[in-house]
């Protein structure tokens, strides 16, 4: 699976043959046709890895609380570690999500992705309603909802026409500070 | 460039080929080559059209002041008037989006397209703070970004998991009101 990663960041998804993964490995590529049929089976398992990485981080995020667990989360996905392999992957990614229409199983893949970055987003904010760190009027799925196609339109701009998805993490902080905060929540109090 | 247009709907971007677009023409291939040398070329010429037309449009968008205008503005980029068609269409885009990388030219026009939305939503807000219809103390250039940023997350997550871009849609026409609307502007005062 990291063999997949580095040819996928090294080659992107359109030329990437299996020779370019075993290439990456101390396998052959025989080997990895053993387990993988073909270069789209092995990109399901490899997608159906990125989502259970993906599903393990987010139990990492720490916090006290829920606001302090959206910025880290929001922090975390939009600050490239490495600007190039960061770009690179992501370009790869893309590449995929322009194939789902073609391919169910992509399809599927992606759609759980979308559902679990949903579903964390919304959670958070829901247990912030809860404890009233934030506003109880917001609408916790509209919010929820825009904060994934928020990150998802960062990301296809910074592949696009490299733009910096630094600039949608300070937006979204700043939108958490300013629109989500309840005017009780301490942290307002405080000010 | 309307052949090009369908034949991209039709067939997508990664497996289109010369023929296909003179298949949506009453020419033959060999007619097309004369004016396009590659397949590459052709849809160069077709991003630098579909630029000018959306340039126009632009132009086409009517109401008597800025605020007005964005809303129109977010109406109609955000509402598929034909739903399987502007799918079709917005996947041959985002194959384009995700080859960027790998070609400096599809960059380029992408980027000009991106500057030209940016530059439009950052007018109107500047239009918008100067007449007292928009709150002074927005930053009109991370607003204008933001918008782009959303816009093209609805459209990425329309194509890879078929999520409805009318949601983004109604989500803006909310920003707008909620949070761009300046206390003094007649709308406000109205309510």
């Amino acid at each position: 699976m990291e063999a997949t990663y580095r040819a996928l960041c090294e080659h992107g998804y359109a030329s990437l043959r299996m020779q370019d993964i075993a290439d990456e490995t101390t396998k052959t590529k025989a080997a990895l046709h053993y387990h993988y049929d073909t270069k789209h089976e092995l990109l399901l398992a490899f997608l159906e890895f990125i989502h259970e990485e993906f599903v393990e981080n987010l139990e990492t995020i720490e916090g006290d609380d829920p606001v302090t667990r959206l910025r880290t989360y929001i922090h975390e996905r939009l600050t490239p570690h490495d600007e190039q392999q960061h770009q690179r992957f992501q370009t790869a990614l893309l590449e995929i999500k322009a194939q789902a229409p073609y391919d169910d199983a992509y399809h599927e893949r992606l759609a759980e992705f979308d559902r679990r970055s949903y579903a964390f987003v919304h959670e958070l904010l829901i247990e912030g309603i809860e404890n009233g760190t934030v506003r109880s009027d917001i609408d916790a799925e509209r919010v929820g909802e825009f904060f994934v196609t928020t990150i998802n339109g960062a990301e296809t701009r910074h592949v696009a026409i490299n733009h910096p998805i630094e600039e949608t993490r300070d937006f979204l902080l700043g939108y958490i500070d300013t629109t989500l905060l309840a005017e009780e929540s301490p942290e307002v109090a405080a000010r």
